[in-house]
């Protein structure tokens, strides 16, 4: 199922996701998709040496991929798409293209839906995370995202804002307390394509940790992924995850942590016991079933970095 | 020995420390002490509810215990022991004085070594913890400290640079890089009353999280511990920590991570795999050998609280 294009055809059966069922699921009803995700902490350098978004082009294909671009969550996507284009040009990119989903009339839209389907590499710019949310949700647009990432195996590339959506719970909003504490954070649904875990964005600038404690004091059975400004973590399915850019990912494992949640009110400090943290930094790659590297001292990330290569439920 | 009151016959005694070694050790060669412990983590409420400072007097043993306050680490000891004497006095405590040590000679007087000894409840103000060090290192003084501590069970309090004293890894300074770098923190030699741990103070408010990670990744074998300003981390030896006052304490427990610090050159990026995080809000208290809780599923922070509530080695 990885054809590098989709004719109206195809498209039309893809739509109609009954005919792909057998594809997509395993023995444990987890789509078998090997799709690519690029989960980049906003900021990522688009003058110098450009690692990340060069990662996107090599990722989607090369040069001649077809690069497609959400600029949904953007206040001026006019601008944002300006400056993109610009860059990946400059990095010889010849097939670069906006997709033309601004509002929820545009995601119900065939051709919309069709130049996503038709893209190697999807770019989700930043912004806001709930506008862009607000505009897919339960759309053509959105299922089609879901087909060109778990039938197609595109690579799906998200900064900031677009780096939010790609878990299924996803940060909205959440004030940068000084200590975690309850009900601080508020969620929203994501494109839910990463599993199991809640991304956040802007990690060691924004001191994001507290928040994201905070989060998961809330969501205990997710990880959580803290992401750097100009950093980007890319997860092949079933494979393995990368660190590339400038800083670190940050993964809180919470799921066997003990938590006064259930005891204390909205606003009081949270007592968390037995959170694992593992601190990746960029030029590090990890394998899952632990292959190629000696990691039996950190059970904890072996098993979390297995979540982090399982695709989110196909929604198709 | 749980004696209130030394005279001078006894502190003659106490100073050769010999004819009291069979006290001081049990089978694991530490100190029976039944000592306590207050470490604070600067900026503690004088002006109000004063919990922390009330705290001291109680554990000391009340209005009429001998408190005595070494201002040796302050760049104006006048200042600050103007504030202290008005604020404890307002408290009910009557025997409130300064002990006068402020250089290495001062540390060799006779006076000022029973002055400790005699104490009840010893409090060391903040201000530059290398400077207190410096005077103290190696005295009679420093003897008589550990003498109070681990024979007479005193309380020992410490503020801030008080508070970074009270363990044998002293982080005598460290750069707050957004992301853990290899060698951003230098080491100095404290009291060394806490045994296997690094004391961090003003933790949350100075975001100094990524600065215990790097301490950590130099010296793997001890625990992190965070306080946060106006908060308190009280251990009662072989029995219990408790943490009032405002914030919480966090405790780093890096001593099974998988770290890349041989690796790596000095300010490159660190990867720590595998650290256990505990946060202990304040209002709780945690005893040791999991009594009267159950935390059955954080065993590294059951193992963390027996590491705390053991004293460091006698040194007398």
């Amino acid at each position: 199922m990885n054809q590098s294009k989709l004719n109206r055809r195809s498209f039309t059966k893809l739509a109609s996701g009954m005919a792909l069922a057998p594809f997509l699921s395993n023995a444990y009803g987890q789509s078998s998709s090997n799709g690519k995700l690029l989960i980049i902490g906003g900021a990522e350098d688009r003058l110098n040496d450009r690692v990340i978004l060069k990662k996107f082009v090599e990722i989607s294909g090369g040069p001649s991929a077809k690069l497609k671009f959400i600029l949904t969550a953007s206040s001026d996507p006019t601008s944002v798409w300006e400056s993109y284009s610009k860059v990946f040009k400059e990095l010889g990119a010849t097939q670069v293209e906006a997709i033309p989903l601004l509002t929820r009339e545009d995601a119900n839209q065939p051709e919309v839906i069709l130049s996503i389907l038709e893209s190697d590499g999807i770019f989700m710019t930043g912004g806001d995370q709930s506008r862009l949310m607000a505009q897919l949700w339960e759309t053509p647009s959105f299922q089609a995202i879901h087909q060109a990432f778990h039938i197609k195996g595109v690579c799906i590339a998200g900064t900031s804002a677009g780096a939010a959506v790609m878990s299924r719970q996803m940060i909205a909003q959440g004030q940068a307390t000084l200590i975690p504490e309850k009900d601080v954070v508020s969620f929203d649904i994501g494109l839910g394509l990463v599993n199991r875990a809640i991304i956040d964005q802007h990690f060691s600038q924004r001191r994001r940790l507290t928040r994201l404690l905070s989060a998961l004091a809330q969501r205990p059975d997710v990880l959580g992924v803290g992401i750097d400004e100009n950093t980007g973590l890319l997860i092949q399915m079933h494979k393995s995850i990368e660190v590339i850019g400038d800083g670190s990912v940050t993964i809180v494992d919470g799921r066997r942590m003990i938590s006064n949640y259930e005891e204390i009110e909205s606003q009081e400090k949270l007592e968390l016991l037995g959170v694992q943290l593992h601190l990746l930094p960029s030029g590090r790659t990890y394998f899952a079933n632990n292959r190629a590297q000696d990691l039996h001292a950190a059970p904890s990330l072996i098993d979390a970095i297995n979540v982090l290569v399982q695709p989110g439920p196909a929604r198709i």
